[in-house]
């Protein structure tokens, strides 16, 4: 693009027409196909007598249902407010991610049920399904951060679309084709959603975006608001990779070894953060986000019996590698692969996405009857039906395909849906504007002023 | 008011001496009447055996108290943080919401008590107690909404003691009288709520309120901090249509409504948002606030067999309806109708819980025993005892009655609080010295300066 | 110290050092000790066989994992962002508090375990030990409140070690030979940890901190984020009393109890601070802190049957005694004995620990068979085995004796540890330097600029 060049970034008729369309297209789809499973279904007080159910208790409903609210948290303030680190992209990181993962439930619903929750020509949704729609979306929220400040949210939409169907496409193919375990989803949602978002932001590179370099940091509250992302994150994790996992022991096991993965990784994120730097000073980046990466590096394996000093270990080991990667890599990969990676989402899911499929590979191929109980060893791999031939090293050799399926899934699917958003009818801003909500935000006039001022002291502030 | 007029603002003994009264009072009324529910008492180790339960699970604290926690997250931070969008009225905004809110749940626990746990001269109370007094105060909190910026502490006090008493006394008509449905409380707590805070703000009309117009918007930061508010409302939303529906499938099924509902809300506020601004641009008022309103407008319906293609289509319509509000109606009423709607409760929960109490008594209506099955049809409408012989479309009638009287409440009660609010007694603010928090908070003085000087070029900062 | 003594604050070979000993020495320690308990492992599917359990709902998971989840928020997101409210420190307030309470939850793992989850050479952990672990490192992140802004974060992470360690032995103390109640930690956590960091940083007096003085404030914006800590400590801290009570009545009761409390709290609160007050303003600290006081002050007694009356008188005079706290105490204690207390802990945590330890020993000392019932009675104060002769007198006398334990424990752990962090190898800052993000933390450099600007009129601001 040519510097200054005026790009049409009004969004008057494009916005609401995909926004609409959209709608209504959900509202069709889950008029023919969405009804209630049989847990949120009224006909539940005759399936309890009919199943011997003696207690509304057995409901999954209260199984699961805190754990969803945990991750939907997670989704909607911890991604959102993670992104509001940016000094003029507040609205941008908060709303978009709103909208994108508000849209992206609806459609994750209808995707993931035809894949996973489809019976007689009807999707049947309960708990399970809200939180593995926010599960779907999370993926995109990922790739969000490495587009950050450069798209336009009609951009953001159509990504969702497609990322979504993708993502379906990708869990089933490792779920069910692969019968591969990744309850906390290492692979199904840190690994693809990152490799597909720096797929993407390759594709959609832009050479003069220095232009909007002073508009790339932080201020000093903006980071304070990040923190707020940072830390529900960080303390719903444990929820986030136990809430889909088997009723008790496996949903018990997985909160603690993430708990254990966590407090490591903010130990050595701290160390690595102070020795990376000349003056020792702590860097808000890495603890904003390498902190976190003691939960995607024990997604896969966390409901595994991978052990409190195991989930230390891999955290431990996450938090080095991915404060290491904010310092080295991320510049690395801008000036010499010409990855622009706004939020860093490289070293926050795409490394420690790898080391969690790893880990959890290594921790299925060294799963033994006596570590798990004969019971808990089917139990835990689901070695039943077809399945009830595969030992552990074979499990684990398939853990490892599905590390490969979702790294090709998300070169291949980033590819296309970049060129898709390459084409010049979105209304993305122009480099000089990147990283700034005053184009497609109504901005508060005082403040903006106030910060015009601040960069420009020769001039009067407006009365 | 005269401008310019001082105004005598100093709580020093006004404010403590209500408060101080009013908790005195609560100690006295709850030591004569309030003692611990059976699932609450130490005797309920010896209740278990005599009801044969076998889990301590059945304790009710389990099936409520997460969402439980979700609402109280909703009135205190929800309510508090949204309404800080105000440049210099964030102190006030969570301060004064918070002491409303701390002494309406107190009141409330007896008002409730009264009506609906009273046994042998004592309220027994649990956790669903606990929820009760949340959600009234909510209806509180929806009020304020209207007149945020222009009361006093104490006004706040005295209107929340009223509308707490008025508020139980509708509840109770609605609830046992009328035998309505109405778990997440469009009619109770947002029909009511929010046409008796517009009845008192126009009793309150101001007719120079434009002389702190300076101070009725936002500043980007004080933007952010109500998104924090928003989302809370917006994510812990299900949990509040839920929080007291019966156990088991009810309670899950108004948790996937009210998802749905809010997500479809999300995208016709965005699309509309953008249509109705020249530049396409979004305005952040709408995106805080419209997104809700899909949360109300399944307030009523969402227990009930709404599906979730029902909940889009109420979501979706409640946005659109919810952001033209904001853009045409909110304007109208203050000029026209000299209602000055601070926070636009009238989009946001107003009209919206209207809707509700339309598409609940329309759900109701339309219930079949085919839909709920026979024992789930006389489970979720309650049709037992002297409501055994009532048909859906009797139920859908008293429905739309509950709606009617909730608005009669409203007026009539909002007229006499308004008109007791209005004397010169209670230490409000004049005209020029609305929105601002330094006149009833110690406000840090250098940022006060750093204001001042924003505003006000030509003078130095204070040093 | 000599006023503009450079000290070395360079903690690049130093904090990197202490983090990853630590680390390592957990990560072995756990490799030795730690286990998943029996309802976390694997072979839980036997042992509910065993156990003739019926429903996976038995596991203690769903019984605490809620609860868990709110006082996991209140040690990170409640003490991190409360302590937000100085104008330069955020990050440290933040960041360092999630640093120790990262490395704190894992050594109390360790403490703890050994002290009570020891069996044939493990410690056998499952959610109750992570909500034991966050309990026991909400000690620290209140004595931290007392030191905020005068230390570095090795000194934090020393002082931790140290605190855990005895937190962990006066535990032992109470709970074990004393066989004390207390649940919610009045004596255990508040009192200890408060009388702890009272005297830490008495011992660490600085008698130039009047060079930093002017960043010892707030400004508008960082007393808003440090609401968000009031208000999630505030919602959740019924959660946070009722957290590892006793399955079924006991969690309820506590929650009431609790909720009671505060209620009553935030009004006294309100009072006392616009009547201490010339003006009659509200003062935000005191809203920020005081109102919290009446969660401390039930802590104790919460899972009694301290009856919904009985809190919210408690809840009154703890309000009432911690906002006078903030207005005399405070000063005087620094002025008069030295005690420099950042956050006002003395108000907050000293005194309204004390009340709730005093209010649990009368109200065990007052328990009857009537008020309990039989079961109830020994069931609410384990009077069973050796302890099954113990009256509700002795039992208050135990409980007294208490809060002596934990003072002393307090006094002489304070002395010894604080005279350790007092050698100059830590890399504290020099007085002028305290309460100042830039010492440790890279800073942005727009806003240090800005904030430059408004102190130093006559300077340019950067470009």
């Amino acid at each position: 693009e040519a510097p200054g060049m005026a790009k049409n970034t009004n969004m008057r008729w494009r916005l609401p027409l995909v926004c609409l369309l959209w709608e209504v297209a959900m509202i069709v789809l889950f008029g023919v196909f969405v009804r209630f499973g049989a847990e949120a279904d009224a006909h539940w007080e005759e399936e309890k007598q009919e199943m011997n159910l003696t207690s509304d208790m057995e409901n999954d409903f209260y199984f699961r249902y805190p754990s969803f609210q945990d991750v939907h948290v997670m989704i909607f303030v911890g991604f959102g407010f993670l992104m509001t680190f940016l000094k003029r992209y507040g609205f941008g990181a908060v709303g978009f991610n709103f909208l994108l993962a508000a849209f992206g439930i609806q459609w994750a619903l209808l995707m993931q049920g035809w894949f996973h929750s489809f019976k007689d020509g009807k999707i049947l949704i309960g708990v399970e399904n809200l939180i593995n729609a926010d599960f779907c979306v999370g993926s995109v929220c990922i790739a969000f951060g490495a587009i950050l400040g450069k798209t336009s949210p009609i951009q953001l939409l159509v990504m969702t679309l497609f990322q979504v169907t993708l993502f379906s496409v990708n869990e089933y193919i490792l779920l069910n084709l692969l019968h591969v375990k990744d309850a906390g989803g290492s692979m199904t949602i840190h690994t693809f959603g990152a490799y597909f978002g720096l797929t993407v932001t390759r594709i959609l590179y832009r050479p003069n975006l220095e232009q909007s370099k002073d508009k790339q940091g932080s201020v000093y509250h903006s980071d304070l608001f990040a923190m707020i992302g940072t830390l529900y994150l960080w303390m719903y994790w444990p929820s986030f990779n136990s809430a889909i996992s088997d009723h008790g022991d496996a949903q018990h096991r997985s909160a603690i070894n993430t708990y254990c993965s966590l407090a490591a990784c903010v130990l050595t994120t701290m160390a690595f953060s102070s020795m990376l730097q000349k003056k020792g000073k702590l860097d808000m980046v890495h603890i904003q986000n390498a902190t976190l990466a003691g939960g995607v590096a024990v997604g896969t394996s966390a409901e595994m019996m991978l052990t409190p000093y195991g989930s230390l270990i891999v955290g431990s080991i996450s938090g080095i590698v991915s404060t290491v990667g904010y310092v080295y890599f991320t510049p690395f990969l801008e000036s010499r692969l010409h990855i622009q990676d706004t939020c860093g989402i490289h070293n926050l899911h795409a490394m420690p996405g790898l080391i969690g499929g790893i880990v959890g590979a290594i921790t299925a191929a060294t799963a033994t009857e006596d570590v798990y109980g004969k019971e808990g060893f089917i139990k835990a791999f689901d070695f039943t039906g077809v399945y009830q031939t595969r030992t552990p090293s074979i499990q684990g050799g398939f853990q490892a395909a599905g590390i490969v399926v979702s790294l090709l899934m998300a070169f291949a699917g980033g590819a296309i849906v970049g060129a898709i958003l390459k084409l010049p009818i979105w209304g993305d801003a122009a480099a000089e504007n990147c990283f700034e909500d005053g184009v497609y935000w109504e901005v508060p006039e005082d403040e903006e002023s106030d910060v015009y001022h601040m960069h420009n002291p020769d001039k009067p502030a407006s009365p």
